[in-house]
């Protein structure tokens, strides 16, 4: 326990240093990450190898134990993002909104890092390298707990960011690699208020939920994604199919694919059969409800737990609506305040959709897989936060960074 | 503890309506309340008598049965202060950042209230109608759970509150008041995952430490001010002396005030018997470290308790250090993350300080006390946070909402 107190101390004294750092020593620091991964590609293999015999042994489902792979191709893919990294403007330092009172102050906001970043997350060993290069280049200091699985891979790339930081001059302890143990040791590292400014778990719905309630850092949450398509009265078919198969079908192991569609019932009995179908060609299989059923009959029955259900799978529940504000009803009842997306030729009701659905991404025709940093132009990101405090939605560097007050005077008092 | 659920409940549904209603109704209900406020000056003033008379026979302090007091002129101000936030920008709706894609797809920003706002505060019954007439305009309906010592005042107030909204149209139960009773009535309303978006403790450090180690949902600290002021090599001495007597002796009580002096050794000589003198004058006692003492014998001795020490009374610690790197060192290790200052001719010394000081506020050559929502420009504040996440600093309308991403498309599918 007193051992990630004191790994979390170095961690808040190197974060000092490395606030103040300079962004080209930010980057060389993230090039030399590049470099050695590239290098150390057979030790980060040996020692994945060893954590995925055991997974194996242990009886870890193949799919699960090819998340936790880190070949050549991984770690190459994964050297390129740090290099993509490099190529990010840093924000730390920037200002915005400066303006002069009348008194003369000129005052307005400029970025720092948050300080320590602690970061808890399952399986991928890759997120080791992907948080470390995010929080180095936003100037955190980071703790990094991953999983039992990844422990050895964890180990070795640890052993890469630590080197990387002492070939530039910056403080190894900025990035720390926290041994997993069991669930008390995440206890305490999100127990460290004054030493752990956040806390982001990303994993699965038991991991999040642990950290959430025993947290006494602020936490940004990395949730499910429970997205909706709500296709409207009066909508163009072809790009109501369209939104629909691309949101649901691209790729449906992501946060941001399409778990259920709304339909108007003024549109229902002319579209659902073309919408179903174009599913259904994609191998999806429609749950619906039973005004769905009626018109399109070879769809499943959708019980009561399809509708806010994340399957991530090619599985979507389909329910015919009265308006939209049966499709909002719906939304604020059932999502996950994740990615919602109306299709519609309404001026107004896109305004109020955009306006009413309280969720991080709100789209209006256009497919729900646009939710990522990547595709938003954030060119990298942590997670995608579902918690609507600090960063919603996407979160880059910019997202791991805070804003200050800044004040400019010559001189000025108070004198009311 | 099911009560507190069930009226969050309520709140959760009442803060969609709030959401989704027009600046101009939102508006009208301040109106409202600020002239309900006026007609039941009496109604107020007996429900306030009874508190405070039931304090002082509970042997209350005067100085804190004063800041329980309710009477016509505090009415008055509050409701004076009501009407100038009818005057402020509604930020629910507004967007930033919208820019084109390559794939023609418009993306931005776009503010959205935060929904439902839990305040947990002691003493001061305006709080009730502040925070209230904060959270409407920003869109949020708000429980408020005040302390025992103010329940007939805020019993009264709510009245006033519920009255208002009906008034326009709007749901009475945007803003309820949670009937105070022992500490796990607040621990219940902290852990509402889902229900309660934000909770802000104001009072004494006893309830914010609650707040925060018993939150399962974020929570912004509103946190001591231990100020500093950093008296650089090559400071204009009348400046120095002024502003440090401005920060300290304008006003003792506020968490913007001044606490701790620190003086570059190579001005102390001449700096520190001016210094010390006019805040002297101003009834202030000071406290040094042992070269200050030197310099000026009639300094009292500072002890160990007295760096990181909140005063808020007419006492300051005053520490010669060798260089802005020991100033350094000295408030990251004392401050508190509030406010603090720098005298300086020296750019690159400024720019180190503006960047290196992680506070809330750093300010260069002003004083103190102006780290404060009115003073900033933000037209008024619910308080000043301390939690670097989401808002740092005086928290205003724009800090009691979001932002969501919008994106506007004509169809757009993705396809990597």
């Amino acid at each position: 326990m007193n051992e990630i107190r004191t790994l979390a101390e170095r961690a808040k004294s190197a974060s000092r240093r490395l606030a103040a750092a300079d962004r080209s020593i930010k980057d060389e620091a993230l090039r030399r990450i590049a470099s050695r991964l590239r290098q150390e590609v057979d030790t980060i293999g040996r020692a994945n190898a060893r954590d995925t015999e055991r997974a194996r042994a242990a009886g870890m489902a193949d799919a699960m134990v090819d998340r936790l792979a880190m070949g050549p191709k991984v770690v190459e893919a994964t050297a390129q993002g740090v290099e993509h990294i490099v190529t990010l403007p840093d924000p730390v330092g920037s200002r915005s909104g400066m303006q002069q009172l009348p008194n003369g102050l000129l005052v307005g906001k400029q970025r720092l890092p948050l300080g320590v970043v602690a970061m808890v997350y399952e399986s991928r060993p890759n997120v080791t390298i992907d948080a470390a290069a995010l929080c180095i280049k936003s100037g955190n200091a980071t703790l990094l707990r991953g999983g039992k699985e990844a422990k050895e891979s964890n180990q070795a790339l640890g052993e890469i960011l630590k080197a990387a930081l002492e070939d530039v001059g910056l403080p190894a302890d900025a990035v720390q690699i926290i041994p997993p143990s069991d669930r008390e040791g995440i206890r305490e590292l999100v127990h460290l208020t004054g030493l752990v400014d956040l806390a982001i778990p990303r994993g699965g719905e038991g991991l999040i939920r642990f950290v959430t309630e025993n947290a006494r850092v602020p936490v940004v949450q990395h949730y499910k994604g429970v997205c909706h398509l709500f296709l409207d009265d009066g909508c163009d078919h072809a790009m109501a199919a369209d939104l629909a198969v691309n949101s649901k079908a691209q790729r449906v192991s992501v946060c941001n694919s399409l778990e259920c569609l709304l339909v108007h019932e003024n549109e229902a009995e002319t579209l659902l059969p073309l919408v179903v179908g174009r599913l259904q060609e994609e191998g999806v299989e429609v749950r619906g409800c039973p005004r769905t059923r009626q018109i399109v009959s070879t769809v499943e029955v959708a019980g009561d737990d399809d509708w806010g259900a994340e399957f991530l799978a090619k599985i979507i529940a389909v329910r015919v609506v009265p308006d939209l504000d049966g499709a909002l009803e719906h939304v604020a009842r059932y999502g996950s305040n994740h990615t919602d997306a109306i299709c519609t030729e309404s001026h107004r009701r896109a305004q109020r959709w955009l306006r009413e659905v309280e969720s991080s991404c709100v789209l209006v025709n256009a497919s729900t897989r646009f939710n990522d940093g990547f595709q938003l132009g954030l060119g990298a990101e942590i997670g995608i936060s579902t918690s609507k405090m600090h960063a919603y939605g996407p979160m880059g560097l910019e997202g791991l960074t805070a804003e200050k007050w800044v004040v400019l005077g010559q001189g000025q008092v108070r004198t009311s």
